[in-house]
């Protein structure tokens, strides 16, 4: 078993895998253990399409531009953030408060109120996004005020930061297990999206490949910059 | 100490916490922790303020409209992506490349390409944006081709991505030493920008509240969705 510290130690991207399938049960648990990242207002706007078909990864390596962290991982995943999946996940959220409450738990009214009537109103970002802005902006003279989102762009970010949060808990999981990874960004996105159907409020995070690292895979040593431009203490 | 699924299953956000301080050994151990996460071109766009002064947290806590969970954290640290501080890095990371090959390491020559030449252009997204935008979606029209980032809003999409990796390698860090944390988007993001003095270029992507919960600081069980409604294998 190893220390916490070991497996974000162990964690380093690698450009060149051995190629061998990581086990079913492996993936499944990853992806368990993903899902559990934290997300905004719990709406987990996350999705995983683990991509096991040939054809279809054959594609897929392609729209990667057949980087040889593509070709050679085990497994693709592509992880994905959607901007108008809350809904379901929203109405989900509050039959199960619901449920928690009946079983004896204190849910406080706010928790209902916000997945019943707050959460809806602030993540629809059509002309009510505009109203939004110009409300936050008066608001926001006179004392601290929410400023989004008010509009698509917003929302995309909304949910590729907590895609993301999930992402790297996914990378530290197979790690966990012995397994590597590259999340690569260097893909064609339109095609991707295409290749797998996605809908239009879909956005395609990263392809995540995961499989045990060549021993070349990873050569170079960790490289970061300066500890003081990243932690400022205030 | 605790196996890795222990501490995901064990990262609960927490809207109450006892108010006590995290040590500061604590706390630099987990910073290091985050900033070993993976980043974009590994160009570590994030910046990690702890908020130690007490007048300064004070504001903060206003700023975060005096939420429960940001009144009561032992230790409040705003998380910024910046998508204007990668040339810096770039620069060290040239520098670095070049000692590693001089202590006798392989450093495949398009890793000096892509820091000396390619990632400048990359990156740039101001007329030469439109650019890169007109000459993607030619390119586009017959072979996989990235499409970004051509403008602003890809970069800050880019930014917030990378931070938020290093986010969630920050609240599990803490979590294995045994702290909870609560993640906050409920901020007024202007104010804070100005509290902190924060450069053009910064987004503040989240005030992560730590320290130790309350008895009924984590109140409810977790919820989530259908599983299939996020994984998907294709």
């Amino acid at each position: 078993m190893l220390d916490f510290a070991q497996v974000v130690e162990n964690r380093h991207s690698v450009r060149l895998f051995d190629g061998q399938p990581v086990p079913e049960d492996v993936v499944q648990r990853c992806l368990d253990m993903a899902m559990k990242s934290a997300s905004s207002s719990n709406m987990q706007p996350w999705e995983f399409h683990w991509v096991r078909t040939p054809q279809i990864r054959e594609e897929l390596v392609k729209i990667c531009f057949s980087q040889p962290a593509a070709k050679t991982a085990g497994e693709l995943i592509v992880c994905v953030a959607r901007t108008k999946a809350w809904d379901r996940v929203r109405l989900n959220t509050l039959e199960q408060l619901k449920k928690i409450k009946s079983e004896g738990f204190h849910v406080p009214d706010a928790a209902f109120d916000y997945y019943s009537q707050l959460a809806p109103k602030l993540y629809s970002v059509g002309l009510g996004g505009w109203l939004k802005r110009g409300y936050f902006f008066f608001k926001g003279l006179k004392q601290p005020t929410m400023r989004g989102p008010v509009n698509e762009a917003d929302m995309k970010v909304w949910a590729i930061k907590s895609t993301s949060l999930a992402c790297q808990t996914l990378m530290l999981a197979f790690q966990s297990e012995g397994y590597d990874s590259c999340p690569m960004e260097g893909f064609d996105p339109c095609r991707l999206k295409k290749l797998l159907n996605l809908p239009r409020d879909a956005d395609t995070v990263m392809v995540l490949g995961v499989g045990k690292a060549r021993p070349n895979g990873k050569a170079l040593p960790r490289i970061r910059g300066e500890r003081d431009w990243f932690v400022k203490i205030v």
